[in-house]
C-alpha cells in the first residue's frame, strides 16, 4: 500500500515519471492531513480546564473525524487503483467487434469509478469542514494555527479532488451519469472557498 | 526523523495530543507533495515527441525542483525541532535573576528560529510557484490536473507557512526583526492567491 512507504519515499514515488500516485492520491492525503490536524486540535482540547464546557464536543470530534481519516488513507490507494484499472482496460484486446465493444465497456466502467473515488474524497473532506470550523472556533486557541492549517488543506483537498472527478467526467458517455456527477461537483464547488474564507475569519493573526 | 515514519504513522503522530509535528510541519509536507507532483509533470512531459521544444526546460525544472523537495522534507523535521526548542527554553530554570534573563533570551532565540523556519519554506514554495507554472502551461497536458493541484497545495502551503510565521511573531520583543519579517510575510502573502488563480486559469475543465 502507499501509505506504508515512507513519507520520503511517497513523494520519490509521486514524482516519478508513473502517473500514479498523482493528484488524487495528494487530494486524498491532503484531507487525512487536515483530518490528522483537526484531532491534534481537539485532542488538545480534551482534559483542558479552560475548555470543560466544550469537552465532549471535542471527543466527538476525534471519534468522527479518526473515522474519516481511515477513509481517506484507503483512498489514496483506492484513487491509484482507479487509474490503473482505466490503463488496464485500454489495454484490452480490440481485434473482434465483440471485443471493441467489451473494451469500450470496460475503459467506461473504470473511468465512472475513477470519477467517484476523488468524488468521494471531496464529499468526505467538504463534511470535515464542520469539524475543523469546531476545533477552530471552540478548541484550544494555543492550536489555533493549526486549525487554520487543516481548514486550508481541506479546501485545497475538496478543490483537488473536484478536478480529479470533472477530467475523468470529460471521457464518460453515459451522460445521465455525468449530469448528475457534474450537480454533486457545482454544490460542493460553490460552498468550499466561502467556508474556508468563513474559518480564517476566526483566527486574527 | 519524521519523513522516516510511513505516511500512516506520520498521520497518526500529528494527530496525537503533542503539538508536533502540526501545521508548521505540514506546510512544509503540502510543499514537498506539491514539488513531486511538479516534477512528475515534467517528468511525463520530457521524451515526448511532441513537447520536444520545452524538453530542455522541462528537465531545468526536475533539477531545480528535486533540489527544493529535498530541503522542503528536511524543513518537516526542521519546524518541529524548532518548536521543541522553543519548549525546553520555557523549561529552563528562572530561580535566580541571571537564570531569568538567559531564559528570557533562550525563548526570544528559539521563537526567532521557529519563525524563520517557516519562512523559509513559504519563501521557496512561493519561488517554486514559476515551476508550478510552466509545467501547467507548457508541460504534458494529460497530466494537467496533476499541475492544478500543485499549484493548490503551494499556495496552501504558503499561506499555513506564513501563519505558522506570524503565531511565533506575536511572542517575540525584538520589534526590528518582527518589523523585518513581517514585511517579507506581507510580500508574499498579497501576491499568492493571485498566482494560483493564474495558473488555475490555464486549466479548462
Amino acid at each position: 500500500m502507499l501509505t506504508d512507504l515512507t513519507v520520503k519515499d511517497f513523494l520519490q514515488k509521486t514524482a516519478s515519471n508513473d502517473p500514479v500516485p498523482g493528484g488524487g492520491s495528494v487530494a486524498a492525503l491532503s484531507a487525512a492531513t487536515a483530518a490528522a490536524l483537526t484531532e491534534m486540535v481537539a485532542n488538545l482540547t480534551i482534559g483542558r480546564k479552560k475548555y470543560v464546557e466544550v469537552e465532549e464536543e471535542m471527543k466527538e470530534v476525534v471519534k468522527n473525524v479518526l473515522q474519516v481519516r481511515k477513509e481517506l488513507i484507503q483512498d489514496i490507494d483506492r484513487d491509484s487503483d482507479a487509474y490503473n484499472e482505466v490503463m488496464a482496460a485500454f489495454k484490452l484486446p480490440k481485434e473482434t467487434e465483440e471485443e471493441v465493444r467489451s473494451r469500450k465497456a470496460a475503459i467506461e466502467e473504470a473511468t465512472k469509478k475513477a470519477a467517484l473515488v476523488p468524488l468521494s474524497v471531496a464529499q468526505k473532506a467538504f463534511v470535515m469542514m464542520e469539524a475543523v470550523e469546531k476545533v477552530v472556533t471552540k478548541g484550544n486557541q494555543n492550536a489555533v494555527t493549526d486549525g487554520a492549517v487543516a481548514a486550508m488543506m481541506t479546501r485545497t483537498a475538496v478543490l483537488s479532488a473536484l478536478y480529479n472527478v470533472k477530467i475523468n467526467l470529460g471521457s464518460i458517455q453515459d451522460t445521465g451519469f455525468v449530469e448528475e456527477v457534474s450537480l454533486k461537483v457545482r454544490e460542493i464547488e460553490t460552498k468550499i472557498e466561502a467556508l474556508e474564507k468563513n474559518i480564517l475569519a476566526h483566527v486574527n493573526l
